[in-house]
């Protein structure tokens, strides 16, 4: 049993944390707007939640907007409000993640929000998956210090994809001495779970595990739509590269 | 002068706080997430905005999460958390919508929030656009009372499209003797906004007035992606159907 | 009765011809991929639609693939190859449209492959939404001559939007004494079909008419997907901008 | 050299067929709207395709609409046409795939498809990736015949994710002393195609190897949109369901 997997669910509901729990996961990390992929939940969400699971463990998302992760002094303020409530209703942790415009981790500010959140755990989130070097981010972020956990998908739109740099920064981590826990996350599925553990010897790993319900609603309007739209642009065409293919015809036979 | 439209600006950033400002906006509705609709911003945004435009009129969406508006009793209990933090903050007013399965308005909820709002401003948003019937609908909000204004597209996807509700809703509210504000919004543009005010005659008008920017960042991971994705599935096929057509034909022809 | 509007459907399969036919469409547009916009059928499409409708009026999309309306010479080439088999196979007519990099009506290459299409019907399709001034194009496309029909939703996202400039349109039309018909299309719904036809005063109107059928398959794996997927990028943000508030403002208040 | 994995691209334009063939694939998959997971081409497409790459071993997708792999007689009626034309203009082969609504081959279309084809090449395409049971489709597959190739992610959204089926898939053919060639192909990038290659030691691999180019339009009218647009449904919504959790908690210890 203590080499059982531990399973972090996201969620951005109470009805999905309360599954979650039930489900068996040992931590949440609770978002609002998981479809943008997690942001900073509303304090009221935070405070029910908090009500209902008072000594479950449970990480905040602090990421104040959707988009990429290069933050304005006024975005930073806003974190730093955030982790403010966080902190006054007693969850476990924080999770962020910020970068430099030229895909490096930004040190400084990591450093300064990793100590701002003292004493909650601080999770460096999926950001990582969009620096310039991963070797570098690591050093970076190991350097830094005051990180519990990394959540990576290594730099793929998924962990079977990054599977293979996962490997390294793992190894990165241990060879650095470091208790940074490598947490892989993204694309996670039933069928490729037991894989991705057995393959990467973890102990934690992160997960939505969320289905998709109707809505009780019995009347619909259906000819309204309350927020944005993805439309394909005329003004966007997709062709074949020949760099493109030859690149594919040498990575093939290295 | 005093016979200028107001605009209020819908918004999820200070960013876009400031440029509403700057643009002559009379009126913020806060929000986040207004790719999904507008969900409840984050207390930390709410502080920020406040702080930046301490005197300026701004409504905070309260909206827990995106999808339908049937929501649970813990969901109210959520949206009474994000009223609490609106109010502590002296915010201007709150935005919100309550339906019955049915698509009525959950006319006590909606009648509880209100009071439990007071003495905020209180907007009834675009629900009342997946409503059954918006006369019933309408009635329904007038006899609730306290509601300072109405929030809608006329049950169509756009204020150009729902015209011609949007002037009956008007006229009801008028025969009424209310004082209840109905502001159209949803699709409104630089080109038909002013035969929208001129044909509706109104003194508010809501729009979100976005330009879509690209990212500072310099570097870029195209391959990883953080949020959901829509897609067109498999198991969804799109035929003509002779029904619709013969109904084409006859609205055509009233 | 000889006054009814008549109905133009966009089709992308057999089964909704045989619908629209049934429903009381006067005229058919055949397409492949309509969630593209419609592109060129298969020959495989076209046959059995003229096999099953040998004597229905029937124009057929010419259009290579999906994106801008700015075409090389191979595609040029592709269009002509398409036509071909149109001719060959008896159909009615042709739908096609071709800019300018500039936004301008390619007025040659449209001469060109009206001659080309010779004896067939042929419409202009919605590329016209696309041109810069439609002043300019509806004067491009008059003295080109040879237009039957003009699908248009007057440069904006549907009819309704754009029904001002349609009615600039069809009153250019008048003016010249062309015999071109300008048929609206883009955004027709039940609800608005009569307001348009009673505004525009028209004889013909374009729709689709579709609704989303459940997917025979009993069996699903929702894991896979064929196609592409639209995702919100990491690289895009949306801000309000002042001056897009500003030009509300003042074409709000002409 | 001759161990050299060969790489067959899809495409839907004659400039991608262009830059497939510089860029070193050894065939190439011709169809319309990739985006869709790619349809049956026009007839002018497979025309100037033939017309400018007149010796290169060219496959045409038979796949009359998107959507499921069920399909009516008339949609086999129409395969059929389009087949009549691959066969005409004298492509190299065909790729199809036909299912039942229980997840099962359409054994008996599948038959009739192949010898209606002759002597065209036959590949099955990714409509196994959506049977319910792999190792029955295979056996179904490798015992109606005359099948040259089966192209697939292991039914799952891509070779990674799918790659412990394949193997599997792979060992089936070779078992049964079938000439079948089993072809990877879905969400191959130029990350893991090595890894792919090395893990199935095969000869043959699929993929696109699009980029996103620019329009060459210098206007452009952003306001307007040719085709469809995913939304998000206000219907719908997410959560975590305990019983995913628990099955990703006993797949992850296994």
């Amino acid at each position: 049993m203590s080499n059982q997997v531990g399973i972090e669910v996201c969620v951005d509901s109470l009805q999905s944390c309360l599954e979650a729990v039930k489900g068996g996961a040992i931590r949440l990390e609770l978002c609002s707007a998981l479809f943008l992929g997690g942001l900073t939940p509303s304090y009221g969400l935070m405070k029910i939640v908090k009500q209902k699971l008072p000594d479950f463990q449970i990480n905040v998302m602090i990421r104040p907007r959707d988009g990429d992760f290069l933050y304005s002094d006024e975005e930073i303020e806003i974190m730093k409000h955030e982790i403010d409530i966080a902190k006054s209703l007693n969850f476990n942790g924080v999770v962020f993640g910020v970068l430099n415009a030229n895909g490096t981790i930004n040190k400084e500010t990591t450093k300064m929000l990793i100590e701002y959140s003292n004493p909650l755990s601080v999770t460096f989130h999926r950001a990582i998956d969009m620096c310039r070097d991963y070797k570098e981010a690591m050093n970076d972020l190991i350097s830094v210090g005051g990180i519990d956990r990394v959540l990576t998908s290594g730099l793929e739109s998924s962990v079977m994809e990054g599977i293979d740099t996962i490997i390294e920064m793992i190894k990165m981590v241990n060879n650095a001495g470091s208790k940074m826990i490598i947490m892989p996350g993204g694309g996670v599925t039933e069928r490729n779970i037991n894989k991705i553990v057995k393959t990467l010897n973890i102990k934690e790993i992160h997960l939505s595990g969320r289905i998709k319900l109707d809505s009780s609603m019995q009347f619909r309007n259906t000819r309204v739509f309350m927020g944005g739209e993805l439309r394909q642009s005329e003004y966007q065409l997709a062709y074949v590269d020949q760099n493109k293919i030859k690149s594919f015809q040498s990575a093939a036979n290295q």
